[in-house]
């Protein structure tokens, strides 16, 4: 059990071994670029706009300047800080990858699997309040706002993009730690 | 390398593997109650309210009946179809861990991963409605709607909690499999 290999010699053997190292690389390397992207994105998101506002029908429309701000809604807040946490981690596991062996393998497939909860949840929690955002919820009387902020808005989007792929590369980064883990005898 | 337990004699050995069965058993009935009691608790939530309503303030305030559903949100809904999903393979990850070895312990791996990514954007989506929901967001104009429904936003409170319990389940039901995979000669 869990020495599928025993079969192939020893050149097929390291040549797999390298396959799988370098994907490794290929995928830490992914994961850190993307929550850098994707926190830098959604961290220095900000848009202002000059609104029209009627404070009473006869007296002419106010401009008054409105703005939207990623510190303005926790979630978004969370999903930067999730997404910094998940880049620094990525950068010490991809240090730790190249060296790693037998229990350090252990520690850094749980560290990537906190990562795919974190960055899971905080890609849930920007989205809902993006999407709401985007749609508004009559039953909730709550208006959608990047009708408004449209900028802004496609920037959220953007951000969440790059941190999905993020959270999919630790998630393949996981998988491919426990298969090497089954293929070690 | 993966072979940590090679001092051990045999009666050890079958003992610790015994323990490490019995709480991955404890796990998985643990997380199929959690994700099947958040499911309903939150699919069958609904609050009604009768509110008096002011059209104009020369007539007395209508008594209209407003109601809290759990389909209103979009994240609600995604948390109990991704709670009820997670029940399900709970349910058949249960059955093929008692008898799985080899690739199926690696197939489990992919699948309780799964579970996990799931799980947390689902917690993360209702979690951020939530807070909204019971604080109100004055940037956005979205108003808080937990003074009206009280009890609603109790129940998605417990069931963010069970839920979040069962996430912690899947998540350590990995670790397990992965530490299995380590030891398995």
């Amino acid at each position: 059990m869990g020495n599928r290999n025993g079969g192939l010699d020893g050149t097929q053997r390291k040549e797999e071994k390298e396959g799988i190292k370098l994907s490794e690389i290929v995928l830490r390397v992914l994961a850190l670029l993307l929550t850098l992207i994707a926190a830098i994105l959604l961290g220095l998101n900000k848009q202002t706009k000059i609104v029209p506002i009627k404070i009473s029908p006869d007296l002419p429309a106010f401009d008054v300047p409105v703005s939207a701000k990623t510190s303005y809604v926790s979630a978004f807040v969370y999903f930067v800080v999730a997404n910094s946490i998940a880049c620094a981690f990525a950068a010490v596991t991809l240090a730790l990858a190249l060296s790693g062996k037998g229990i350090i393998r252990l520690m850094i497939i749980i560290v990537d699997l906190m990562m795919v909860a974190l960055l899971f949840s905080s890609i849930g929690a920007a989205g809902a309040v993006g999407l709401i955002g985007s749609n508004g919820n009559s039953h909730l009387r709550w208006n959608k706002v990047c009708n408004v902020y449209a900028k802004f808005c496609h920037q959220v989007t953007a951000s969440l993009a790059l941190s999905l792929l993020a959270a999919i590369a630790f998630l393949f980064l996981v998988i491919l730690t426990a298969s090497k883990l089954h293929k070690t005898p």
